[in-house]
């Protein structure tokens, strides 16, 4: 298209374009320039570390030559519904099946992640005929209606009145759980004995399938207690619940593995996937299901479709993402660059009085920021992102670190760090850098400046 | 990609990938090999009339040069995540607003027709304050949990137990009303003071929304009498409901206007698109606001988003789209070749007894088939298709047509009728020539083979 003026861009954002989550009147957005690797920048000149991947999908890194080049090559694979058997979808679909777990067996193709959570569940409850759907609080899956009702925030105020059946059981959040466990180990039975007996409330055979983001990312990266995915797959085992795990945005090896579900001995029966399929380079989502469920389907009819269900240009830049992953081997390149990162953010918590906790798992990570170590009083309440305090601290740290040009975005207290896979340690270490100066600039400005605490 | 042997595409479609609507088992796809305009060419080397434009969405056709040479630019706008003003976004808003009709203020992006319709029921909400939606029966929205439940005909039963607050009327269908009307008007008349009766009985104040297709698509192509829309318009005033219109599969030229709302005297308050807007060459869809509800959200939260939202990729192809729309005069030309395509269906309705019923706006058309012209005995009974039924006839005549080189599909005892809008007058008389030499098939073979009736 012919290059338009920043001044116009601007001009028609404003007057025509509706942004999400917001108030239009507060939206006043920057215009990415130029980008490349891990860096963009903005309309202003300003270079920013892309440290969420835009909303943490450009696993390899903004304008990756290789799917640039992709793009040249559409039309090679001819345009087809989803009734036709093209190419691209064939192949990804055998690509996605032999980097997933081994019982993995067939790809439902969807357009992102929040629809392919709403098909993940349309199929269990085929499956197994049964229609509650456990999910979990501190969780979120999307903004249709079915990922809204799974998810357990308040984004999902939305859709509510809510769908009948679909239940909400709690994350382990051990950071701000009240009672104090001996190991991780304890905590997970604690959870997972728990959630047996609500299991036992709602009755086991109504329940078609139990509903986990496998890491929970947007509400602030909650890394499962050592048996807790152990636990809750041999509930499903023992009660015939399918296990479902929502990997649209710890898939695709941003947690150091293909699929965080890699880090547990565990095989679900049903996952979802969207983000880094492409990298967001064309819109694409998906849910893999186990050799028993496609089997199940063999015999069944598959009661759900959708228009672009395998899109022919999708597809084609999902295979040749997942080359890069393989020939550039990012997902061991992230699991050595998580450990970079994690020796940062564990002194980041060792010598900021402002950080409560840091959690991290390969290259997906969160930083919870508290008024008070000893208290653990958070900087924004519970379920405040959009009250009134979306005009508070937070909203000034994350304004600090976007001055310092370390992009990313903030939920509730905690700072989501999740940069593309493609990062080498040097960058980790100046980003992390940028992290530390806006953070004692915000402890010095905003948080202490009554001199009660501060950093040593 | 590299090509890929016919033989090697099907068999890793047979093992990887999960098929829309079907048993796996019956799923034997062809490929498309190549494609141009209205014509596509399978693996068996066999050319097709797309008499249904892939999935009524192919408005300009197969492999039109500026689309594929648009794809050669991608990059020149930077893959920006929503949060950001792009330009593609900003223009693709921009030329939307300028098309629609005059009261339409600003866009909001999803990512194809489902997850449209799920966010207009979220915008319809938290603009009114109030939960219940109507939407109708046979009306198909989508496979998505808002969409589903939108929907009034037997594809929603996956997506129940239903959304509470989800109300369905009736379409009118005067072929299949019990009634006789002595005119269009008087039937209006009926349908909207039932209506107004089942909003009494809802209670207003409790309505958000009236949710129509403004031409139900899958279910037939049901074009409401004169004054229908008006009446319904006439109600959603009076009781401060928002009238919302679906117009992913009519909109953008199918019915010889740009949006099927122009075809009547009335200003939505929403509408949804989807296909047409990019004609399927990338995932897009979207919501169009009023300005009033433009306005309502300067100064309130849009309490809604998706990663994709306004995918820059995406809104640059829907960007050069719009262009061919309006270099190419296609929505003129699809009002022309419209009486074309009219004049054979009302001659198929003269000459054939098994056609019952012909329905038509532009390129927009559905042939309902019927056992017996008297009794109006339909081919499948309702809700059959997914049923015993979908071995039966009308799969009998689909495959007849596709022997001849007609490629649609069929719901319930209609077939669809929706070409490129690039066709010329040429082809679709080729294209009915095919069509009838199916149908006398059709009605020797199959249906009247007992020689009770036939064609004359």
């Amino acid at each position: 298209m012919k290059p338009i003026e920043d001044r116009q861009i601007k001009e028609d954002d404003q007057l025509y374009v509706l942004h999400s989550w917001s108030k239009q009147k507060d939206v006043d957005p920057k215009i990415i320039k130029k980008a490349s690797g891990i860096f963009f920048w903005d309309d202003a000149g300003k270079k920013h570390y892309d440290m969420c991947s835009q909303l943490v999908y450009l696993n390899v890194g903004h304008n990756h030559p290789r799917l640039m080049e992709e793009f040249k090559h559409i039309g090679e694979v001819p345009l087809s519904s989803p009734g036709f058997a093209t190419a691209s979808k064939a192949e990804l679909a055998r690509k996605i099946i032999e980097v997933a777990p081994k019982n993995m067996a067939k790809v439902f193709f969807a357009n992102a992640g929040a629809d392919s959570n709403d098909h993940a569940v349309k199929i269990a409850r085929m499956v197994t005929g049964r229609y509650k759907i456990f999910s979990r609080y501190r969780s979120y899956h999307g903004a249709t209606f079915g990922a809204g009702n799974l998810s357990g925030e308040n984004r999902r105020f939305t859709v509510e009145p809510g769908l009948p059946g679909f239940i909400k059981f709690e994350t382990p959040y051990l950071y701000r759980e009240s009672i104090h466990f001996d190991s991780e180990e304890a905590a997970a039975a604690f959870y997972v004995d728990r959630l047996n007996s609500q299991i036992l409330y709602e009755g086991p055979d109504s329940i078609a399938a139990i509903f986990m983001e496998t890491i929970p990312g947007s509400n602030g990266v909650l890394i499962p207690p050592k048996g807790y995915m152990e636990g809750v797959r041999e509930l499903c085992t023992k009660y015939g619940i399918l296990m479902i795990c929502d990997e649209v945005m710890a898939g695709f090896g941003r947690t150091g593995k293909m699929f965080a579900v890699e880090h547990f001995d565990i095989k679900p029966d049903i996952m979802t996937f969207a983000k880094g399929v492409t990298c967001g380079y064309s819109p694409l989502g998906g849910v893999i299901v186990s050799q028993a469920i496609a089997d199940y389907f063999d015999g069944h009819v598959l009661m759900t479709g959708l228009t672009y269900s395998g899109h022919t240009v999708s597809t084609q830049i999902g295979c040749a993402t997942l080359d890069i992953y393989k020939d550039e081997h990012l997902v061991e390149h992230a699991a050595e660059m998580g450990d970079v990162l994690a020796e940062r953010l564990e002194q980041l918590k060792a010598r900021f009085v402002s950080v409560g906790d840091v959690r991290h798992i390969g290259l997906f990570a969160a930083v919870e920021l508290v008024k008070d170590k000893q208290t653990k009083e958070p900087i924004i309440a519970y379920g405040m992102d959009y009250g009134k305090d979306t005009v508070g601290l937070m909203k000034k740290f994350v304004g600090l670190l976007l001055n310092q040009g370390f992009y990313t975005y903030s939920h509730e207290s905690s700072v989501i760090i999740a940069p593309p896979l493609i990062i080498t340690a040097e960058q980790i270490n100046e980003a992390m850098d940028l992290f530390e100066s806006a953070l004692a600039m915000f402890e010095k400005e905003y948080l202490f400046s009554d001199q009660k605490l501060m950093t040593p």
